[in-house]
């Protein structure tokens, strides 16, 4: 069984702390709206399935307080977490995506209904979000986990494995079905400035998987791939556009052109509610800037001077040209992304 | 004047502790053969060029030692210095190329010549050397100063700067003869894993010559390049073969290969003694290997889980095919480099 990274029990939300692993593996109770967004803004949990998980819960967390402050309004009270917890990161589009189903779910409810009706009716809707991550998760790595060859070498970026969903992850779901099936391969792990996703979370996970995994800086990855260490690039993502753009954790973009200069097969793995058709291109997808201390104050210490600039975009935008496939839980999709996507994502976009 | 990164003053041998920038700027005093082999093998002192100019004065800070010790014979207690120091780093071949020196120099001596003569003379090789490091940083300077647009951005990587030489630098040294020229750019530094020295040492000595500098991570050097913010990208380099492959910092092949993708200029500023003509091609060039702990200890802090593989190649090695010029106190050499190498590169292969 994969990590527990997001849990609800008897009406309670709690998340392992990501920015504590590896160190350590702390489990925090989130019992306010505001621990919440703090929670989703400061990446104790990350990862866009996992986000927008948490956000589901995080709108019922949410209901709780505002019915012990006195309020009775389920919808209003909704409305305004929603609001609240989708300002929270502005990439991840599986936030806005579930926030708006537990919108829509309270629209079918009747406003006669009493308080606890609603909660329970949103509770199954945040649950049946839950449920059907893990399953996306699960079909995800069964069509994934044919890319990973025998005696091969996996190379992933950031963390898009069990600490970014509510199961296997998206990326790694690949890995570990595959592993499942008895296959012998070494993942290597980009270690992912700043924050150090792959080196903390994504070697963390695979090492309590029992899954060899090797990390490497960021910049060693012309070289793994030069020296046929990897066989097959998977990395997750944050938001895909109508056209196949993908935006993911930032340096993707420079290993896909890397991949496609090594004849390397990269290979984006996500679940449906990851793609924003409202965007033609990725052109207009926002990307996210986050503070130049991240890069500048590197786990306590100065590491780069006071007083310089710093950039810090936290995602980049991969052309889809660069793709090799988009492994969904329906399957592979494969170029001309304008033509599969289109037959076979089907949800409601984003805020319609 | 920038930084005095090495400092031999009435016989004594002093260094800025590089690692400790940014947070403080400390000199030490390097006073015994085993302290000078330690800040050339702890980074303490580093950058190629530099690397040989802090072993020529270890070589007399050894003799030194050796004196006082009882020893009475130069040669030898030159070959037991050059042997220890030759150890440190097996990379850069200016380590090898200083001490090479100071051994032809020692070999010229007469046999009979006093302690304090055989000293003075080979003092005054050290000091030769220091000089031609600074003569060579100018040089280079004033060649690879054109390729500075106005208005533009310059990427570079790890630092090939002053701390890295006796002067300007050798990759910034066209950035700091740009700005004397009155040239408005700014220079990116990708931070450079594991160890900062972009993110450390060339933001900070840009910092104190007031010149532009933002600072990157690794990974986002192909959005910059995606995004039009650099224009030409200048590294420096730790070795050269006979036909242009250049070994240098770990991430050096990566920005190769993404600037090729992105059309931008790839150029390597280094002087004639980081050339070794021995290696036929960077085939040949011993990469050296260093501890996982770098990777997984950043900072004082885990980052990668406690017995997780880790790579940490200190150098990769860019083939000559990615490199637009090299630039050198001759003048910038340009494809095909065996021929431009071998009409310039004069100086007697290290080892001979």
């Amino acid at each position: 069984m994969p990590v527990e990274t997001i849990r609800w029990r008897d009406g309670a939300l709690s998340i392992i702390d990501q920015t504590l692993l590896p160190a350590e593996c702390t489990r925090i109770d989130l019992d306010t709206l505001e621990a919440v967004w703090e929670a989703i803004r400061s990446l104790r949990v990350r990862g866009a399935p996992a986000i927008g998980v948490c956000a589901a819960f995080g709108v019922l967390v949410a209901l709780n307080e505002r019915r012990a402050a006195g309020f009775s309004e389920v919808r209003e009270s909704l409305d305004h977490a929603a609001r609240r917890l989708s300002g929270a990161r502005p990439t991840a589009v599986n936030l806005f995506w579930a926030l708006d189903r537990m919108k829509r779910k309270a629209e079918t409810l009747a406003p006669t209904l009493p308080f606890d009706a609603a909660f329970a009716h949103l509770e199954a809707e945040a649950l049946a979000i839950l449920d059907e991550d893990r399953a996306v998760c699960r079909a995800i790595g069964e069509h994934g986990a044919n890319l990973i060859a025998d005696d091969s070498g996996v190379l992933t970026h950031c963390n898009a494995g069990a600490l970014a969903t509510s199961d296997y992850g998206t990326a790694l779901a690949t890995v570990y079905v595959a592993a499942e099936r008895g296959k012998r391969f070494r993942v290597y792990a980009g270690e992912t400035r700043p924050l150090l996703q792959g080196a903390r979370l994504t070697a963390w996970e695979l090492a309590e998987a029992e899954i060899p995994v090797t990390v490497i800086c960021d910049n060693m990855a012309a070289l793994i791939m030069k020296e046929r260490r990897v066989h097959v690039a998977i990395v997750g993502a944050d938001c895909i556009a109508a056209n196949g753009d993908v935006a993911n954790k930032i340096g993707t973009y420079g290993l896909a052109v890397l991949a496609k200069a090594h004849a390397l097969p990269f290979y984006v793995a996500a679940p449906s509610s990851t793609f924003d058709l409202r965007h033609k291109t990725g052109e207009t997808i926002p990307i996210e800037q986050r503070s130049g201390d991240e890069v500048r104050r590197s786990f306590g210490r100065l590491t780069a001077p006071l007083g310089v600039d710093i950039y810090n975009p936290a995602f980049d935008v991969t052309p889809a040209e660069f793709i090799t496939g988009i492994i969904t839980e329906h399957g592979i999709l494969f170029p001309p992304y304008g033509d599969s996507i289109a037959r076979t994502i089907r949800h409601e976009p984003s805020g319609s």
